[in-house]
């Protein structure tokens, strides 16, 4: 199948499988926790990824998935076409607001992103990039960053990581909310990279996301010029949970700088 | 004009504003900073005031307005029937994201409130209350909040207030970030009251809002049941700007009793 015909193929795909999250609304949902009481799952969630799977299975038969709720491959290296997938990506604003979560999907050669796909299933937004053939919001080309600074940015950021923790010097993050113009959670990352790449916010910060969660925004940001990495400035990690910034190519390099100030692990 | 006259011709009146804004994105928009530099104002959130007051003048001479813009009336006490007007609640969202964003209209007399109005112009989302007739999104009637508690809400507040800063102890802020459930942060208090309202999430905190903020989205909160008030716990303040907090009415108390200190003025 050529890339093209991939792309009609995965945008069907992917809008039945929305289809199929926004009638789940007319019966009951199941809330399960995992790793702990705030991590939640729902069968919707399991479904989904089911779907998704014995489709690729069926009409991809030589490619692997690696998927949140471990239905796909267990993927230790990156060799062939992977599909990375998170079939609800903030699942707590979907069993909280029914709304503000995403389909995310990225498909990848050999490590390399080629394709890279969000939809906003309740707004029924999709955004989408082909690697080297530009980011699309619908039928919008998406253009590339302009250039700004700190202080006019909005900086996507759970307000955890202004607190003490574990993963970051608080103080160096306290800086960050004062000098920015502005800072906003949506509790989905793969929305918030959506929202990064249509330059609706300038960096989007997290302590800990997986493959799935970036995998098709990462596509999409670096086809209008954001750069992404974990929190030591190497690419963001498509094997394992990291830390995670990506931003307007215009503050990358100081928010890892000046603002983020990761703990010796 | 009877109540669901008046209703009629408010929510025309609100969705031609809101025509008027997605038009307003086809031409350049000019930015200026009101109290600082961060406090935005735009020419359209001007006209839409101007266009709402021309039509209160004129088909409601007794009444007055109280506007963010400044356009309406000088308001030192609530006495006949008050429009409480934010043309755009939301500014930065609207210069720097073009949505989440919102009209906010709260009608009172004698300082009751007795109509409110939440627009989400992009999304053509109507959020409306009459009081004592329910809260409406859309032609949706919104449901009785149901009780909650604090390990399981998501509270809407902007990560400054769990820095250091001149409002509040922010060390019992930072105990409500860890201890409830998830944080999110829109960058619009009538939105965030909205979305109060619909259960999407059980508390929206600020330190600082006025009237028009608030008065469309107190209107609503009441009509599910949700409490709002100062952090002293007194009424919210419909003639100056003042703290703020609303919340599903299992978690008020709580919130004001173990999670915000306000410091002394």
């Amino acid at each position: 199948m050529d890339q093209h015909a991939m792309d009609r193929y995965i945008k069907s795909m992917i809008k039945e499988a929305g289809h199929r999250i926004r009638n789940s609304f007319l019966s009951d949902i199941s809330v399960d926790t995992k790793a702990h009481a705030n991590d939640l799952v729902t069968n919707v969630d399991k479904e989904v990824e089911k779907f998704f799977i014995q489709n690729i299975r069926k009409d991809f038969p030589g490619h692997r998935v690696f998927g949140e709720e471990g239905f796909g491959d267990t993927i230790e290296e990156l060799s062939g076409t992977v599909w990375m997938l998170d079939p609800i990506d903030g699942t707590m604003n979907f069993v909280h607001q029914r709304r503000n979560f995403a389909i995310s999907l990225g498909i990848y050669e050999d490590g390399v992103g080629k394709m890279g796909y969000i939809y906003d299933v309740v707004n029924d937004d999709l955004y989408h990039a082909i690697a080297g053939g530009g980011a699309y919001y619908n039928d919008e080309r998406l253009q590339p960053l302009i250039e700004t600074d700190i202080s006019e940015s909005i900086i996507g950021m759970n307000a955890m990581w202004a607190t003490p923790n574990r993963h970051v010097e608080h103080e160096a993050t306290i800086r960050l909310v004062h000098d920015a113009r502005g800072m906003r959670s949506y509790g989905s990352a793969a929305l918030e990279l959506a929202y990064l790449a249509s330059g609706r916010i300038d960096a989007y910060i997290s302590m800990r996301l997986s493959p799935w969660d970036i995998a098709g925004g990462l596509v999409m940001a670096k086809e209008v010029g954001a750069v992404a990495s974990n929190f030591s400035g190497a690419a963001a990690n498509l094997l394992k949970s990291d830390t995670f910034v990506a931003a307007n190519p215009s503050i990358h390099g100081k928010l890892l700088q000046d603002y983020i100030k990761p703990k010796q692990a």
